[in-house]
């Protein structure tokens, strides 16, 4: 499935750790694929924080001059997908400003579900808002809250509700902390004298660091004085365990480890649980799409023991700066991510493992791909369960009225798609794969572990609508 | 293996086909990987000739502003790898000059190894060079000859000694030729009322064709009055078979077909004979480097009956302009590029598969990453024989001195790399995968197909210098 | 005088126009004079405010297709001279924000003297701050206010001290006002149904509008329901009319008329004066420095019936980005922004007229480059007093040690820059040629209109300096 | 008069001189008047030339960074204002190829009459061309004759018909030479132990230097072995002195000597004798247009004893990326360059000094902003005859259907331009201005000073036409 979901964010810090704004390149680098809209680095330097964001990659927002302005030993970054509308600069994060405490920075990764009704009660407090993130919502908070940084931080903490993945940086003093129910990854390592904190793991692998430890849920570290000191902002029998099942099925990188799972294995996992649901099915190929469901292919091959094959490649080029073909050259079949290989297909029973389906346009083209270029059949796997609830913890899936799986039954998905036969798994099912964490399964069962508040509305359109 | 050895171009070519530009963007587009430095399109329309070039990607050096200003229904493009030093705007293709016969484009994938003899007559003869590319001497030679285009791209191709797949537009008329002993690829296909030419048939599938016809060795295909025409422009007995060994190994796409073999397949098959040759090796796991390797990984693991698994994983988002680490960054272990995936290697005996060697270094980086991540025994396979000799033929590898298998023995690579084996393919073994095509293996085993001319002696001092 | 004092703003407005984007572009153009580094506009359109800025001069930040993005029939704009250290984006004006009665933009051209103080407080209260302009100051200021926006604008303008010209623009809603001793111009003018509001008049004149209305020192008018209507916003009594000085004398276009006086007459007229002082003087020619000071110039030939020349020509391609000589080539005498016309000045006895001296350097290098162009003698002529003081309403002079004439005597001066004589005016003698209009002299004469607040102490601390 | 007439181009040279590149730079800048559209520079470094160029002005096409790559201590460099249709890369100057010689770079500002002729037997000798520039011409002529650099330099300059001021580098040797009427004006300097040579001598003075030689029609100058030695290549008595009378009345800067004579003082010569033409008006001030015109309307207000006045403003930081007004903007009223002074026009009998009239549409367009100021009367004087022939010498003046001159009668163009009276200047006034030196007056005239070639067939076409 490409083009269609969306994660909003990934976030990366660095504690007391020299070079401290390099190394935060660095790991937005790794973290590129939760966003690439737009990529900011805050630091701190002797009270005065440093800030430089803009919208495209890492590695086109920064460069040396840029990354030299930013000294300090203590750095916190952010890479972002956009969300609707407000592509503004004022939304790009981190988001900095000068309140009682002196200079205070802060990026977010989620979506805070009760921001509206925050911002109306900031309104009435006399705040002003520049911009339309979460981000600013949370600085207005904590200054608005009394005490020192880690009694604001945990009051403002309580307060959120929703996914929320958040550092704050303020001097030299870090507080990182993760909503109560887990929904969104975030864990923290120890770097020589420093710390390092990221959303996924990939980016201290990249450091040559590879043991880590996730911030559980409900859960605030906070980085001071050189140590890190862990505290339960709420009641624990408030926290569950929710981590969004979308991260293992689609959004993180297959190096990470989430909640101490490794993301390739729990999706190697799903694949062979869809095989498991096959006995009787006599294909000759097992084929991939690439890159996301690489890994569920290779195990459903294993399990089903038939042999994996690269059915499909894609161009490594593929940016969002594209020049789309007119309707008149996709009419003729012009395409630029995906292309088959024919003699691996042709005359073949294939089955295609994809990680979800979204709209069904995408699957539909593949499949269609897939037999122009000869197969005898396509056997569409899923390696998660029907998408049929809009997500409003940061992913951008669609409203229910797009989502092909709120409207169509499985058969008819099939036939829509073109697929000889075509199955998905259930909720349960990949919540096995990814035991023993805990998982959000909202966009499949419409399940949310949380109140929506004034979201709540715009679903019940939503229903109305279908 | 990466950041090592270098293809020097991709060429790409409509003719008579509306949205020429547009159709030549995205060939381009598919062929990216053989070139990432500059990229350029030039239409004829009504006897005028408009090029648009640049440093870049294809998608960065066109907007759709740019690509409507190309009108047209002949279109030739070009991307190119940078030869060293020259990254002059002089030198990126394709390059358009007036001459008796009007406006003449050129577009060249390869290298001309009598070059600088020609150039030097060409100079006597009171003709100038703007630029170094070997794209400016064949325009002076088309308009040095006599006759019309076609007499004169013959008598053209005839005086070129070594690889070359040329592209020449002038007027409503498009020639094609590859060089004598077939060192670089060149296919045709028809779209519709005209026809598609393409360094590699990646570029077709895009577009939705499966079929096309390869240009032979001393081939020339006229394209004229709507007809695609065939001439052997030299003697037979003069050409051979030679096909670049490295395009099966490592350039091309592996959904391309190159003289009629599926490039996927032809790696997959050279896995299979590396396993051949390890009848006794007790492996637990087998993993690739991505991309180059994957397919070889897979022909291995089926052959040797061992998982195949995703032992290391690549950053997408990896591009040139990156900031690269400071040395004691690179002493603590940051990089950009591969990442292990640690549960997967683990205590295991891995299999690591890659497609070459050139000067060692990646290989030996890889190996250290891996047994971080705590494999037990880490098996280097190459798909391909040691690398000994520089490459002539439009290949930017290193000198002998670079080459870390013109130096030492396998088992000080062994050494040196900080394997626990080492094997290499003979080139017999390549020939075989590749079979029936002819191929070049002259990086491997010093056997030119072609005397050098004056790049002879800049060998003979290489081989004085190891 | 030149590269030495910068004035730190200049604002537009248009109101119930169609096209107010294209006509604040076009005002902030002719409004460039007074700020080059930043330049903005927002418009409003149904309630929500849209925003473009970023560095540069108007005419690079906006683009066609940006421009046609801010639709609406109100918006106000804002070009910038960058205050010291930040040259953030954050400081970059408009400042939109939302707050209780929903979207609000302002603009703002001086410097608030009581800005500290207003800020802590501000934050006592719970405000945050993102960036260091005045204008976050208003727009806070404006949402802890109570009542409707005409209400909130006026308990804000009372509460400001120093140097301001502010507009306020909410929904279709606009606010101009002007501080209580009119230290900086603000006009507006009716324009078919609708107004324009402009720091200077020259804005109106290229939309051929030859007649406005000066808002009067502690007015505020207010555009609503397509009426112009004027409030005193404090007692008149604590009003007065302290136009600063220096507009006339160097920082406004000669074409400008502020309070009611045509910038060019004054400046001439200050000339005029200059030559009353010289009865005895037998020159040849008078030259002014351009462009600033050749209304000076002429006044002074016209009066002394000396003949005016064009001694020296002013380079009109300098800009900022410029690559600066090394002091290896300054020492050679390559300078980029002025060159004498030797024919003109050799063997002659020259009257050189100026506007204002600050640190000496400059003039000291004019001086040089006219004797080398062979003058016999030159004799200095400024037409303001001696610079003694530092500004604190918006302008950026230097400070005490700096200021050449706050450390030398007038002959030490003249020694200094290497005249002949020179001479300056008496603060006077410029009241009288801006006569009826009430000035600032404060940098001349250390009488400063208002309270310091917390620029006391910097102000303290530069007079023990010097 | 703005925005009609074009020169084509300026051109640089330092030779032995440290720092070549830089001086160039700087001496581009101030030649930048002459074009705006490109900018670049050839260095010669050990027998290798490097060259920098782009679209853009100088500033804006070199950064340091890029400066620091051109070593070598000779250079040439060339500012370009685009000529109809070719605005591509490979037109930009300076243009170097490799022949026999070895590499060679070659300037030029001016135009060739027979290009087409010569280009046709360059062609049939088999060269081919990559532009449409004459530099290209000139450098496969230099490389078809022969001898050494000077040899082949003299009988290039010798085939060439036209207006051309020309610069040819080769390692260590820089030659210089003019065409045989003298038509673009070149001049050299010593500086130190090198040379520099100019179009213009502004850019001598920005260097400190303020005597320099001009190049005759005819001469070459050859700059080898740390000396300059002048030759004249062709027979005196086909040479004459035909100075493009246009450069002294608009397009040289004021503060440049040509051909001996100050630009300034020239203009101011053709304002005293407009007065003398006017013993019997009596106006109130003499106003010009800024800033071609304003030596010229000094030279008038002193003659004629009227005061010179400012009645026109030009904003100076008008360019060509400008979004220009709509119709309807326009129609209200909208414009961007120049504004009246009301207070100094108003009920004023106006002298108002223009250089020239080409389409006459800027006249009437100032003369009615002046009225609509309040000018009760408007007598414009014209500081050259009535243009009414196409240039063919590097100037883009229009066709004569285009030319107001070419078609309308004074009175006529008087009724037009809505002025209340109008004269131009004869040849011969403008001739003794500028005496003793010999002008080209043809688009006056119609007087060539050479055979025209092939573009007589477009001169008579549009005579034709008219
Ligand atoms: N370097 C990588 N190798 C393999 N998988 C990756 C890599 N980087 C990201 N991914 C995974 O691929 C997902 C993106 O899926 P992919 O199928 O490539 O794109 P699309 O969005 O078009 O479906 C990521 O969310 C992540 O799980
Ligand atoms: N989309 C693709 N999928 C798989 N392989 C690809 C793709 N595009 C290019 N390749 C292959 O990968 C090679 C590049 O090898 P890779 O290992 O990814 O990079 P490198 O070794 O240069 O770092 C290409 O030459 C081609 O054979
Ligand atoms: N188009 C113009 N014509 C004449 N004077 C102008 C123009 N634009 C601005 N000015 C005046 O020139 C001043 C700038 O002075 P000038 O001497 O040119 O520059 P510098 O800052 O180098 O002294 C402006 O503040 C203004 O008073
Ligand atoms: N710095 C300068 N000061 C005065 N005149 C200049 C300067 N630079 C160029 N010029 C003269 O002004 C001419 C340009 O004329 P101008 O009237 O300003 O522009 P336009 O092209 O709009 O008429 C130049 O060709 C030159 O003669
Ligand atoms: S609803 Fe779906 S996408 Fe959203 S957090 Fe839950 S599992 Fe993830
Ligand atoms: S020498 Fe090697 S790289 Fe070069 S053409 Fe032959 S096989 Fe290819
Ligand atoms: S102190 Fe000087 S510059 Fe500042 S407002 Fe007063 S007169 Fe103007
Ligand atoms: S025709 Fe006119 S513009 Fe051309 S060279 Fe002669 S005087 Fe100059
Ligand atoms: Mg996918
Ligand atoms: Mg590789
Ligand atoms: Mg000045
Ligand atoms: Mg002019």
């Amino acid at each position: 499935m490409f083009d269609e979901i969306h994660e909003e964010c990934g976030v990366f810090g660095a504690y007391r750790l020299k070079d401290a704004a390099a190394l935060t390149y660095y790991g937005l680098h790794s973290l590129q694929h939760r966003g690439q809209e737009a990529s900011g680095i805050a630091v701190c330097n002797d009270h005065v924080i440093e800030v430089i964001k803009g919208k495209g990659l890492t590695i086109d927002v920064f460069n040396k001059q840029k990354l030299e302005l930013l000294k300090g030993d203590c750095a916190i970054g952010h890479v972002r997908y956009s969300t609707a509308g407000g592509q503004e600069y004022q939304n790009i994060q981190p988001i900095a400003a000068t309140g009682p405490l002196g200079e205070i920075a802060v990026v977010h990764n989620g979506q805070i579900v009760n921001d509206l009704e925050l911002r109306r009660q900031l309104e009435e407090e006399g705040c002003i808002f520049q911009g339309t993130s979460d981000s600013e919502i949370i600085l207005h908070l904590i200054n608005q809250e009394s005490g020192d940084l880690l009694e604001r931080a945990m009051k403002t903490a309580r307060k959120l509700v929703g996914a929320y993945s958040i550092l704050i940086m303020q001097d030299d003093h870090l507080i990182a902390f993760r909503d109560r129910h887990g929904l969104r990854p975030l864990s923290y390592t120890r770097d020589r004298d420093g710390y390092l904190i990221s959303s996924e793991t990939c980016a201290f692998e990249i450091m040559g660091i590879y043991d880590s430890i996730t911030i559980a849920p409900g859960e605030l570290v906070e980085f001071k004085k050189g140590l890190a000191k862990a505290y339960q902002y709420i009641d624990p029998k408030e926290c569950s365990s929710n981590m969004c099942g979308m991260e293992y099925i689609y959004f993180a990188r297959p190096d990470s480890v989430i909640e101490g799972q490794n993301v390739h294995s729990v999706r190697k996992e799903t694949g062979r649980q869809l095989a498991r649901k096959d006995q009787d099915l006599n294909a000759d190929i097992v084929i991939g799409v690439p890159d996301s469901s690489l890994s569920a292919a290779m195990g459903y091959a294993e399990e089903a023991d038939i042999p994996l094959e690269t059915g499909l490649v894609k161009n490594r080029f593929v940016t969002r700066t594209f020049i789309q073909p007119t309707q008149s050259m996709r009419d003729r079949g012009v395409r630029m991510k995906l292309s088959p290989i024919p003699s691996v297909v042709k005359d073949k029973s294939v089955v295609m493992i994809d990680d979800s389906i979204v709209r069904g346009t995408t699957s539909r083209r593949i499949v269609k791909l897939i037999r122009e270029a000869g197969a005898k059949e396509v056997h569409v796997r899923i390696a998660s369960p029907v998408i049929q609830w809009p997500c409003f913890y940061g992913v951008d899936t669609s409203t229910r009225k797009e989502l092909i799986g709120a409207n169509l039954s499985v058969d008819e998905i099939c036939e829509y798609i073109g697929a000889d036969s075509l199955k998905f798994l259930e909720t349960d099912e990949v919540r096995q794969a990814a035991c023993p964490v805990g998982l959000c399964m909202a966009c499949f069962d419409g399940k949310y572990c949380t109140s929506l508040f004034s979201h709540q509305k715009s679903l019940d359109e939503d229903l109305a609508d279908v």
